[in-house]
């Protein structure tokens, strides 16, 4: 982030017509998105929710409360036409509401997804290896699934969005991201397992089972290794929209537990990263917990989503939007002639 | 609110393209707007914020961080040209980033405002008597406030809005928030008095010896006589505008603490105000968690806001419509063809 904005806007947000810390968080956060944007009077505009779509070789250990053709299917309620507008799923009425763009990838959907304008085809696999047993993908994969996730918010961004939301749908996929969370945070699978979807208490505890064997079974360490072992592509895919769109000085929202996961290997790879992440909620995954705490980062609400599909980090977008138009379009007590 | 709405809303809550309960309070919040609206797809669309400024004799002993000065300098504030568009508060920023309109009153300021077409008059007295010596307003001005601020909210509706955010501007007025939450709910004013916009330790305990001072002059219960005794001409036309819009069957955004206040009224004189109240964020003031566990009502999110202004509500109204729109625009498992 730009250090001299970031002090122009808390030099700029102590003489805004408020008391002292009566905007609350907001102040904060408009003053990273200074250091974003470089500029103490920051203006992003165009939000875009950018979900990746992938299937999970482990889902056929049953660690999902749905069968893994729910995945398929959501990518076409993402695309669907509906009397409201494209897309028939909550991503697409949440982006609606707050005139968010949404792009669908496939990253690695186990299914011959049919042909739609509006979906970016970046699958090698139809989905990943059993990670329980074996490597998830190989790193060529992870690393082009990277790539092409690079790509999706390069055009993101050049059709205007300043605030980038990753989201993903892949059934399954909160047993990779605790895997990951628990080897680059150094935590047990206990400490990170959630009920994803809303798996039972038998599960739950399979669930756990499940992850432990794929932890027991590599020590590896290297963040992209991690990523190839216990990953998914849509993870991937997520993976490199988080590093481009810092590389480009936009803001990442950080949506929910998957979200995270990616943004644990981002962080690992190029610590500064963070200084683009903006988590939105804290989500009901309890894992989520652990991945704020590491990246020493506060939620902006406490409205308990576990959807995924970027939803949560929609919703936040109008926060960030406020936080930087209050920095930005406020006047300073001088200004405002009011004695101080 | 309208119980067959709100079940059918539950109903179709439960169908849509989600594991259930994904969308955490999200769901809860669509189906009291069905409540609100009368049917399960629920599509409010304009957004007002309606802020009430007015002056309070207490201000003179010394309970506030700030002149009463500032409350004429700030309603000019509101009302300024600036670079970016009307008004140079944080409220105004706000409302710009959500597209709500931003209404100003006059509800009884000690200054001789200078004329502007934006202004509503309404004040009948240039700021309310101590409340600590005697009452605060007449019973006939506390009621021509409340009509005063219902046919405002009555402007608004008409112009479109179905979320109304009463706010609020008034040097020293969370002291008469407090001894009015104190006397409603039976609390000590201790445990409902707060640093409103930033006193130190020792003025804030010097506040709360001027609101016990003021509790033990009159035992009045009624609420409207609690009002007059204890209350501000802005908090009288607060509870106008959230009266007139239950009434008309719109949304109220409840902000902070001193919009608190006068929910409190609302519900002691029509306890079905409540299905009509969407508190925003829980704020710092340390009485606004009392009156919401009165009113059994939770916050949309925890920024630690405590500006007024209803700055807090402008930033909740993308939330709400975005948990109508989840409701309304999202596919059913059935319409998208998804095994459940």
């Amino acid at each position: 982030a730009d250090a001299a904005a970031t002090e122009a806007a808390r030099a700029r947000q102590a003489q805004l017509t408020k008391p002292a810390g009566a905007l609350g968080d907001l102040e904060a956060l408009g003053i990273r998105l200074a250091g974003v944007f470089g500029t103490a009077r920051p203006h992003p505009q165009g939000v875009a929710v950018l979900v990746a779509a992938g299937d999970h070789g482990v889902a056929a250990d049953g660690v999902s409360a749905y069968p893994a053709e729910v995945t398929p299917a959501m990518v076409a309620n993402f695309l669907a036409e509906t009397p409201a507008g494209p897309g028939g799923a909550a991503v697409n009425a949440l982006a609606r509401t707050v005139g968010a763009q949404v792009y669908v990838m496939d990253a690695g959907v186990n299914a011959a997804l049919p042909d739609h304008p509006a979906l970016v085809r970046a699958a090698r696999q139809r989905g990943t290896a059993n990670l329980r047993v074996g490597a998830a993908m190989t790193r060529a994969d992870a690393e082009a699934l990277v790539l092409a996730g690079a790509a999706l918010a390069r055009r993101a961004i050049r059709s205007g969005a300043d605030l980038l939301v990753p989201g993903e749908m892949g059934i399954g996929n909160t047993t990779p991201a605790a895997a990951m969370t628990a080897r680059l945070l150094n935590l047990d699978a206990l400490q990170v397992t959630g009920r994803g979807t809303g798996v039972d208490d038998e599960r739950l505890s399979h669930k756990v089972t499940v992850i432990r064997e794929a932890l027991a079974r590599t020590a590896v360490t290297d963040p992209l290794d991690v990523l190839a072992e216990f990953g998914g592509f849509e993870i991937a895919a997520m993976l490199g929209m988080m590093l481009q769109a810092a590389a480009l000085r936009r803001v990442v929202i950080l949506d929910g537990f998957v979200e995270g996961s990616a943004a644990l290997v981002g962080v690992a790879l190029a610590p500064h990263l963070r200084d683009f992440l903006f988590p939105a909620g804290e989500c009901a995954e309890i894992g989520h917990a652990a991945q704020l705490a590491h990246l020493e980062l506060k939620p902006m609400f406490r409205l308990g989503l576990r959807l995924g599909e970027g939803s949560g980090g929609v919703l936040a977008a109008p926060l960030l939007l406020s936080a930087a138009a209050a920095l930005r379009e406020m006047r300073t007590f001088a200004e405002a002639g009011i004695p101080t």
